[in-house]
Formats: structure tokens, sequence, C-alpha cells
């Protein structure tokens, strides 16, 4: 366990599995739940540091697979780390790099030593083991790693089953590698949509003591009714006094039923992405700055939202942006974005500690359209790896 | 003239033609001499009206023929104007379209009338006359606007004999059109790299009584020397009191050669485009940050620049985000450039008035290595217009 990590447990909700909380890092404190936006390669795309700090952002997520092979690990320990390569001194959570590297195309080998895949960026072969993962990770300097681990999909018995062993295994073997304790290790349950599988998982995981427990294998393309059932099943054979982590969640309408489930945190590349395609977040649900409608709109996109972009620019102003391919328009949609989720998850928590989760899910409901396609935001990656088990060399 | 625009002379350089002066507008007053960065489609690219803000900019340009076509000067209009739409509270400055519209491929037709055009985006038909520049520029509603003149191949005497005619009836055209009095109209003189013409048009555009005179038709591909002796030539001709302004340039040496010789308003892609290449200036010289020997270089840009890109970030953070295509990197090194063209327009500026431009020219040039191919930054559109002359219909 890390010396330099910890969680507090604020307030249980009375009607949920919801809980407000407080992460301890050595770069800050993290209250929760909380959503990190996505820096996939040491930037969360388009903006700047300041401006996430601006966005009251308390924790970012890294890729370690892309830094890993751009600029390189090494590269980024000489220059002191990622806090001190990116400009950002809040705490960081970088994951193992095995979502990456099960999803590439180039995946060549999987067996019980690790993994051998080709970089995306230059079809150099590489490999990734759980000593690897871990010492990579350590190199990069986030607050919060990740422990390897196999990501099958999560609709195959057979493959979940063999998955399952190894990931256990590579489990133990991270808790072993790691060993700068200034940084939390956090497990990742496997498992599929299989309830056994998923206990088995939790039971062993959480025996083995992590700072943290995270729900990998899901809302990667299964039924989103599968998702919220494995959360039932998982989350109360989990710590109580551990965060919880749902990786890969999402749009506002999954981010509460995770929180009523009791996950503290969660990570997306959902607000950055939609914004960069001109899709922007409103209390009435997702609208697109694309459409001809708002080429005279004097409104900003959400009349009363606080957000730099909503103070200054109007719908129109982004439409044209958007159309005339200018690089700021990404950036000011992102910004109303993140802004919009973050304050989401902020609401959430002052909910939670007055006691009031459920009617303000109810109030923001009553008017949000979810859009369907926002449920799995990971199932693009669900196409390659199907059938990728029988390459276990 | 404007009602509401004035400039005034504070200080003659002993040693050149160079002054200090301030340009006052409804929007805010103008230190000159002064670099307008260029905000082609209502946003100065990568940065936003804040930034421009912190770096200090007191002039932005924003072009008339990209802004007709997108999103519409109807538009802009019923959306409050440029200012507003943008979300710039500063001075604007627009061009007339004149000199996009005869660099385009799809130029149709030029007569007495005006130009015939196709639009780059779609195809469509388009004409523009003296009349309809002016008033597209009131409904854009810049600070201060251009007159339109016909942009010849500086070289071609014959085309520049006639095209100098037209340019000057459009001129007074112009005059007459404008009826917005809290916008200032500037003429813009033309005559190629001839001193006779450049010498008439100098005497027939001051006759005409104009709020300040451009030099246009420079930097665009004709020798150096050329430019620097049509200024020599012309601007002795023009009042005293009235702003001068060189259209495209520049560079940090060409601003040192146009403000020598007399010129208050600059305007030029340079800084941010280069910037977009990932090339940054610095005391040196330009540098590129694509290049190898940056990967592990923790140094900022410029060790005492006091930019925001230098006081947070490396050389090698830069480096990774042009390499990994991250918009991030844009920003930063847009940031970095305007500031250095900015800050050095600035102790410019504070040299005239303390009386040691030379001074500053010498110590500045004595580190500074220029890049040949930045002396005509529209040098580009040359290329497109040679020949255009006989399409006049």
């Amino acid at each position: 366990m890390s010396t330099h990590f910890d969680f507090d447990v604020e307030q249980l909700d009375s009607s949920s599995a919801a809980r407000a909380g407080m992460m301890h890092t050595p770069h800050g404190d993290v209250p929760t739940p909380v959503f990190a936006p996505v820096g996939t390669q040491a930037t969360v795309k388009t903006v700047s540091p300041d401006e996430l700090l601006e966005l009251d952002a308390t924790l970012i997520l890294a890729n370690t697979y892309h830094l890993y092979l751009r600029p390189g690990a090494d590269v980024i320990a000489k220059l002191g780390g990622l806090h001190s390569f990116m400009g950002w001194s809040g705490p960081i959570l970088t994951d193992s790099g095995g979502f990456q590297v099960f999803s590439l195309e180039s995946l060549r080998q999987v067996n019980d030593e690790g993994v051998v895949f080709r970089s995306h960026i230059d079809g150099s072969e590489h490999s990734l083991s759980p000593e690897r993962a871990i010492s990579i990770q350590e190199q990069l300097g986030g607050d919060i790693i990740m422990a390897l681990d196999e990501c099958p999909d999560p609709l195959d018995r057979d493959y979940n089953r063999t998955a399952l062993d190894r990931t256990h295994r590579w489990a133990e073997r991270c808790l072993k590698a790691h060993v700068r304790r200034d940084q939390a290790l956090f497990g990742i349950l496997q498992g599929g949509i299989f309830p056994d599988l998923r206990r088995e998982s939790a039971r062993f995981l959480t025996s083995l003591g992590f700072d943290g427990y995270a729900l990998g294998g899901l809302s990667v393309g299964e039924p989103k009714a599968k998702t919220w059932e494995m959360l039932d099943i998982t989350v109360p054979l989990l710590p109580l006094d551990r965060p919880r982590y749902l990786m890969g969640v999402g749009s506002p309408e999954d981010l509460f039923e995770g929180v009523e489930r009791g996950i503290d945190v969660f990570d997306c590349v959902l607000p950055t992405r939609l914004a960069r395609n001109g899709a922007v977040f409103t209390s009435q649900g997702r609208i697109n700055l694309r459409k001809a409608e708002f080429a005279e709109n004097p409104a900003p996109i959400e009349e009363d939202c606080t957000c730099y972009t909503c103070q200054r620019f109007s719908r129109a102003y982004l439409r044209h942006l958007y159309k005339a391919g200018e690089i700021l328009g990404l950036r000011l949609n992102t910004i109303h974005n993140l802004h919009f989720l973050l304050d989401l998850m902020r609401r959430m928590r002052s909910a939670i500690l007055e006691g009031h989760l459920d009617a303000l899910k109810q109030q923001f409901l009553a008017t949000y359209a979810p859009v369907e396609d926002s449920a799995n935001q990971r199932a693009d990656a669900l196409a390659h790896r199907r059938g990728k088990h029988n390459t276990n060399g």
C-alpha cells in the first residue's frame, strides 16, 4: 500500500450505494465522486493545464501506451516526470497500457509472461509485462497507477475464464514489482458479463490489498443493463474504505448510474471527443453546433452556464469556427463539455453530502435527453478485440 | 474623414524616418509602431481573445473576403458586428477583400465596375466593387477599413499602369460610398516597383484625403531592395499626421526596415503560420521544434522570455506536442511567436521615444539570424496573380 495515498469516505447516501469521499495524493486532494478528463498524450486535447485548473479539474488521466511509445517513459522521467513534463501539478492517474495494447490490430502474442505488440506509429515491436507496466508507470510518475490486466471480449465466457486467471497472476506480480511508495496502485477487476467470474475477481483482488479497485472490461460494447448488473454484483464485495474506479464511463446519465452504485472515480474521452466533433452538452441533451439552425443564434451553448465559452461566445460564433475549421472552436467546445461533466459531478457530490442525490438525478433526467450511442464509448475497441484471444501464443 | 479616429505623432526618431505615435479608435488606442496579428476568419488562429489581451495585442486584422463568404457579413452584422461576434473588444482592421480576390485561381473578370470571382469554398459566383467592399466592411464594423485596390504583379509595368488608374478611381468611389463615420478609411497605394507610378499614387491618394495610407503591392515577391526603395520614395510624400500601413510585413528584420522608413502599422501571417509549422522565434533566429535535438531539451524556447509558453513549458514538451499532432502545441507556439513580435514592436516604440532605435536594431541583429524565405510572406500569392491581368473583361 502507498504511504502517500489515502481515501476517506465522508458521507454515505441514504437511498443508494453512493458516497462522497476524498482521495489524498502527493499532488493534492481529489473530492469524489470525480470525473477525470483524459490526457492521452500528456495533454487533455485542446486545453492547457491552466484551463484545467480554471475548470476545477482535480484529477486527469494519461495513457501509458501512448507515452511509452512517444516521447518515451525514459524521456519523461529525465524531464522530471509527467507533472513537470506537461505542466500539471495536480493529481494524475496513468493506466497500465493494457487496454490500448489489447485493442491494437497489431497485437502479436499474449502469454503468461506478457504481451507482444507492434507500435501503431512505426510498426516497431514491443513487449509489455506486469513488471514492465509498473516500471513504465513509475517512470511516468503518476499519483495513481494501474495493474496490467488482460482485456477480453466481455461476452466470451471461455476467453474470460482464461484471461481472468492471467489477470489475477499479473495483479500479484504488479504488487510485487511496485516499489515507488508515493504512488497508489489500483487493481483491475475483470470477468466480462459473468457474475461468478466478477465475484471471483472481486474476492481475489481484494485479498491482495490494493490501494483502490477498478472495474475493467465494462463499457466496451456489452448491453448497458449488464454493465449495471456487474456493478450491483461487484461493488458490495469491495472494501468500503478504498476508492472504486469505473473505467471508460462516461455520459451524464451513466455517471449517475455509476455513482448510485458506489463508484468514486470515472474517466472517459466522451466530453473531449464529442467537443471536437462539434457536439456539446446542454441541460436538454447534446446538440451539434454544425447544424444550420445555429448559424445566427446569438445565445451561448447554455444560458446559465458559467464556463468561459458560454460567458463569452455565441452558438453562431462556435458554429462559424467549426465550419471554418478553426482550432479555437475545438477548444471552446472542449472547455464547455468538460465544465458540464465536472460541474455535474460536483453537484452529485453536494447532493450526496446533503442527502438529495436521487432528487438531483430526477431533476437532471427530467430535461436531459440521453443519446443512445453514448453508452459505450470504448465500444469501438471491441471490434478489434473480438477474436484476439486465439492469438495467445 | 472619420470623426472617431485620430492619430498623434508623439516622437520623431533623430536618426531615421521612424516615429512613435498613437492611433485613437472607437475601441481603444493603438500605440505605434504596431504589429497586428491576423485573424482571417474572425479568430487569430489557435488563440482566444483573452490570450490576445494577455499578449497586449492592441490591433488585429480580419479578412473581408473570408468573412463575406463565411459566415457572411450580414450574419456578423446581425450578431452585432465583428467585435461582438468574435469576443474581441479592442481595435480591428479589416482589409477590402481585394488582395484575396486578386490572388484567387478562380478570378473571373476585372473591369472598371469591379471584380467577379468564384468562392474557394463552394465555387459560387460573387462580385466585388468599391461600393460593395465598403458596404461589407461597414457591416463587419471594423475600426479601420480599407479601400478596394487592384493588386497586380509588382514587376509588370503595363499592368501596373492600367491597374493604378483603376485603383485610383476605385479609391474615389470608396470615399464616396463610405457612410459610417465611426470607421476610419485608409487608401492603398499601388504602382509595383516603379518609382514614377508610386509617386503618382502617393500624390493622387493624399489629394483625396484618407484617414491613413497603406502601401499595397509590396512584399509579394519583388526583390527586397525594391520594397525598401519604394518605401524610401513614397513615405516622404505622405502626410506626417496620418498613419502609414505596410501590408503583409513581416519578419523581425523587415519590421525594423519598415519602422526606420516611417511605417506605423504592420500585419502578417508569419508568426502564426510559422508557429503551426513548429517554427518559433528566438533571439538567435528561428528554430524548428520538430528537430530531434530538442527531444530531451528541458529549456523553454527562450530563457528570459516572459510569455506563457516559455514560463511553463520546455522545448521537449513542445516538440512532443508537435510530433504527437496535439493542438495545444500549435497554440503554445503561436503565443510565443506573437509575444516575440509584439514585444519587439514595443521595444522599438520605447527606443524611438528614448532616442536609441538604431542601437536596438544593431543589438537585435547582432544575434538574430534572419531566414531568407521570410522576406516575402505574400509571395505565394504572386504565382496566382501572374498573367491575371489578361482576364480583364
